[in-house]
């Protein structure tokens, strides 16, 4: 009988987690696997800023961690019984085995990798769910092109360092933000970022301006806080910020209520995914034709219908955008001018 | 020679427009058009809420008006003199003629209509660019689907009461937000709300839940301030909101150092056309063979470059969490079990 040692959630953090909201814990299991069940023993276990939030005790886009159970996390494993005729022991695996020696899932949890053609931790990172966040993340805005500006905190990470190598590759000019002298070098060095900032620099927001000298059309968001403050005066128009993460704010327990509105509503993004898009008609008049079929037959046949709410004389124009803007109109505001 | 009465404005309002603001000037004018010119006797004038925001001295995602000049706007009108082959006296048509009687324009600048097709001042509202604001907003959000929940504030207008049928017409829930039991039975008996919710109601944030038992899965944000206040706690995951405009604040002279934080970044998100959208990776896993196509093989050739912060130990799987979430660890945090 094989021996596992699990990481179970002891307390919920209070801010920062400290050695103490841990709990190692020792048990015997059995090393058989029951019917479409594998027993995997786990060889590198990820660890990634999301699990912080599941140590709250709140809503959010990852259900909590109950107290005393097994801390959750993507593991890669070889396969050491199988009740499943998808695998075999031995076989290289990925899947959900947690903060434990031993995991039983599923069979169709797990998948087979190969270690060989890339190195076994790799499937974690860049090839796993911080990669593919990276790419995804890129592909929900709409890329980025050729000449324009990419920004992405957390930049050595393992979703930054994919997201810029990735915009670099697409010809946008990548400024890295990290923290200290190293990660910078190791930004500007290792994943070929045109520029790289400290965030902990006292000058941070005066570098970061310096570094996007024609704005950013890009902010990939992974920090919140005061990154996201020093680059909002940045953005150029039509800027997109695929809302990725907000690691400045993993450490607040729960929804603080004295958080600024600014987080609060940014939390919301994150958490509901949702989509906010800025618009000013002019700027699509090309599809005008498009709406004109679809929709004037419609209004030739009265299925949709509009009101307009004529006032009679140019000398009253002024008089009734005064009470447009005051909501006193109902439909279209229009001045008959004879 | 005809007479021309012209709008120009005379003061840069503070807050509400007062009739002082503007000054109505007549001159005589030249009734002929030079080589390309159109000259149009404009008929219908349009006023829309954009135009409180051209009366300030600030940069917008609309050039200011200046002092003196002639207040801009959309027209319906018809061809008195053309210097150009594409135009003759007595078409129809629809152009940038301003709060005036005559108009003289750019022939490129102008486009013909058809008054018998449709009324006239329709062109200026449900047909134009009010109605296709409502259209290009909800199809640049992804468009609505049957079954969702769309609610759209100043739902009588023009903008408000197109997007309504537009959704109702997709199979949505309607729900109409307007000011006064008289828009909100318009809302309800013209346009074909399901339901409107007057947002002057002391109850209005209460009202509006109430109508929207399901929560809200589009808003279509044309208001903003307590509106949207009331929106966004009853927003689902994945909702979607095309910003439109923020009549609420168009009366605020120029950007209020005390707006809210909120105001504030949704202004932005408004006049930058920002393209803000949440993301949760597991929401796309679907996609996830699509990013192993295109990126194992430039991992393979060494073009994309990862990088794994390895902890040993499963016993350190916490302090290695503790330094993660402090930024201590420099690319993907993968723990080596053994």
């Amino acid at each position: 009988m094989p021996t596992n040692r699990r990481w179970v959630l002891a307390a919920r953090p209070q801010g920062e987690p400290v050695p103490e909201d841990f709990r190692l814990e020792t048990r015997e299991i059995d090393a058989s696997a029951p019917q479409d069940m594998v027993l995997i023993r786990n060889r590198h276990l990820s660890l990634d800023p999301y699990m912080r939030l599941r140590m709250n005790d709140e809503k959010s886009y990852v259900p909590p961690y109950a107290l005393g159970e097994t801390l959750g996390g993507q593991t890669i494993g070889e396969v050491v019984a199988s009740g499943s005729a998808d695998f075999t022991p031995g076989d290289s695996v990925i899947g959900s085995g947690g903060w434990q020696d031993y995991a039983l899932l599923p069979a169709k949890m797990v998948r087979r990798i190969d270690p060989d053609r890339i190195r076994a931790p790799a499937w974690l990172g860049m090839m796993g769910m911080p990669g593919f966040t990276a790419w995804i993340g890129l592909d929900l805005v709409g890329g980025v092109k050729a000449g324009e500006t990419f920004v992405v905190g957390a930049a050595t990470g393992p979703v930054g360092s994919m997201a810029g190598q990735l915009a670099r590759r697409a010809g946008a000019r990548t400024v890295a933000i990290a923290g200290g002298a190293q990660k910078c070098a190791l930004a500007r060095e290792t994943f070929g970022f045109d520029e790289a900032i400290d965030h902990r620099d006292p000058d941070f927001a005066k570098r970061l301006a310096a570094a996007c000298p024609d704005g950013i059309d890009l902010y990939f968001e992974n920090i919140g806080g005061a990154v996201l403050e020093a680059v909002l005066p940045l953005l150029n128009d039509f800027a997109r910020i695929p809302v990725c993460g907000l690691i400045a704010h993993y450490n607040e327990s729960a929804s603080p209520a004295d958080a600024s509105p600014l987080a609060k509503v940014m939390r919301q993004v994150l958490v509901q995914r949702l989509h906010l898009r800025g618009f000013i008609v002019s700027d699509h008049f090309a599809r005008y034709p498009d709406f004109l079929g679809e929709v004037a037959p419609l209004v030739g046949k009265g299925e949709i219908v509009g009101l307009e709410d004529v006032v009679n004389g140019l000398e009253n124009a002024p008089q009734a955008l005064i009470w447009l803007l005051a909501g006193r109109n109902r439909g279209k505001c229009v001045v008959a001018l004879d």
